[in-house]
């Protein structure tokens, strides 16, 4: 029997409902899907590590195959260390597919046995993105159907902790 | 446990070395996988789809988990017949990105639980097609490293058959 | 005050709810908006230009704004001799950008006071086009919610008069 | 009688000849145009939102029917203040489509009743953008024919108020 | 001293002002370019090959160092047979990038030691193309400025030779 | 004679082997090639531009005709003031295009009788630049196929000097 876990990469600063698309999806193509959120400290996030990965695990208590971990320094090492052989990658169709692309081949140069398999974000998604709604929601903007609940009460504490 | 029965769908008009790197690659990361040849007698073909099925064969002789079969009308009614709940296709850097989008898009539309995923396919092979090789076979250029070697003799008996 | 009239050109062959959103949408941008057919002869269709005009009339039958002509030869010469000054394109993000702007760098050399504009196509149309959708209707394919009820009755009696 | 106020929305720092061919055009298409000067504090700009508009109302001195106002926040919700019900955006075919199209989605999903439409930017002005200008004019290259007269003096006085 | 023979091919059906502008810009990197007009039969042209070279010479009779050939079956094998190193290809902003990006890698590995060398194409000149000259031409548009006098008067002989 | 000096201009920040490809390729085609490494103090190095220069004189010291040389402010005045009439600039296949176009075009219009030509990277380099090559290496990954030995060892000495 194939191995099926999969690996499901990202900062998920916060968790769109794109991304709930993708893991919905993934979690059925695969025994296991690991959701791993990035640490790398250089970045500067939103919300910590801690908080990211609880607001994956809220949101995607409904789904039992998923494990949600975290991961520094260069995702193809950790994914050589798990069991996994699988990257998943969402493309949007307004989006970065290039970049998605160059990362693709870099990570086959640096690991030949590991794929990185890609799914078309489902309409409705395909201009959703963490950055897109923090500037909208940080400005007034309605963003209840692009992230799930617990995501959006979390931007409320977080931008207007008051109201 | 999942199932792990994907597709791949094609002309393959001839096979390539860029088919048959994505069929080694995904073979790989499901348990069977059937390489699908479309019949559809609205497109003229170089080769019938039986000699294309039997250069499949032949190339894919030394990997045991995959099938070789027709289809005929909409691809993803044959998909739902099937086991499978997967269609593979592969993403060339080069070439065309949107159209294989707008396809999984509707097929997601047309059949909302089979997944269309993407590989990217391997440096080597981004510029490799089979009208291409048909091309520049059929003018005197050297396809040798861009097809196996089956389909090579095969393209020298068709295009060449005296020599 | 400004002339508000503007003018949609295209094959419709035959309509989508693609063009039906663009149409509606810009009915109410502009104070009339005419539906142009192209009758160019070279171009096989599967709906003669009457019947195409007559499933558009039937489609819009709700916008009072609209009227449906035709159209034959370079589309800037009959935009020149109406009342319009400007050309509705719809764009779809999984399309043909690069044409339908080539396409407004040639017309606006051809006549300098006309404008084209362009409409991005609602989510859930990006992938809807007049080909698509004859090609997945007549392999069996469901396109119900792709194309207006009138057109979805006469792609039937196209393709299957006898069911 | 349709409305035919539309909003061309900004950060003009500064104006362009390219910014100026798209306020030209679009005032032409409707009753009135608004430039809106996006006075977001966020980013860091050379040229104060005082100075921007006052450069904007110079370069348009001739044309009657646009006026000059500020925005801050989401643009969105201004635009639902105003009395317009359009939005004007300039396409390069050397830039950002895609970005374009995902915030014309974004907006479309914000207000179901604002449309964005796009004009094609004219030929020679296809590679200008105001972080261009800025880059050239200060290492000294010529940009007289890039931007207008008013703005060329601002450059001058901003970068070498000396000479 | 380095070889500075450069090959331009093309079908050339007919000559435009974009092709005249490579030309001319390309005549002064090398020491000589040879414009290579491709004379396939399976592509069926407006004029023939002799007509199409005699409108080159015409056109650029100004121009010293330039020679006009043809050639049929493969480029590649063309070039290796000729003293040139180095093929020519302009590149439009609108236009094809990818299908030229695939032909240059494909010929570099038919033949390692030819360069294709690419030229952007002038503003002014983005979106001219001989087939769309052709065809705004045939249906009554002005193309006087988008080809050569001599390319012109060829083609009112050719579509209106009545007037 | 034709003048066949040329520029390759960029940060090489460090050089890779893609930059290390073009030089080459480059070097073939013209009498001279300078490689002018950019000091601009705006932009924040890894290694000084002595440090850079070093590295490109190590690794092409097997190629006769080339110098390397500084330079700053506007990269097109500085080609005005050499002897070179060309600027070389590598595309690749997964990458910017588009920011490619626009810098010719201007540059075109900053001085209409220098030419920017492109050369495609050859394949196995189209993932390949100076910044993925120090993220990845930076977190541990393998790029001893990416740069030239006396690259990699001043990466080693950079990040990790202790080992």
């Amino acid at each position: 029997m194939k191995q099926t876990t999969a690996i499901y990469p990202g900062s998920f600063d916060p968790l769109t409902n794109g991304h709930l698309d993708i893991i919905r999806r993934a979690s059925r193509l695969f025994d296991k899907l690991i959701v791993t959120i990035s640490t790398n400290s250089a970045k500067k996030t939103l919300f910590t590590h801690e908080e990211r990965a609880a607001l994956v695990r809220e949101a995607c208590s409904d789904i039992p195959n998923i494990e949600v971990e975290y991961f520094s320094g260069l995702l193809i090492n950790y994914v050589k260390q798990s069991n996994a052989r699988t990257i998943i990658r969402g493309l949007r169709a307004v989006t970065d597919f290039e970049y998605e692309f160059a990362m693709a081949l870099m990570n086959k140069h640096l690991a030949a046995d590991i794929e990185t398999v890609f799914l078309a974000t489902s309409e409705g998604y395909s201009f959703v993105s963490s950055s897109m709604v923090k500037e909208v929601f940080q400005l007034g903007g309605d963003v209840s159907d692009k992230v799930p609940p617990c995501v959006l009460k979390a931007l409320k504490n977080m931008y207007f902790p008051e109201s």
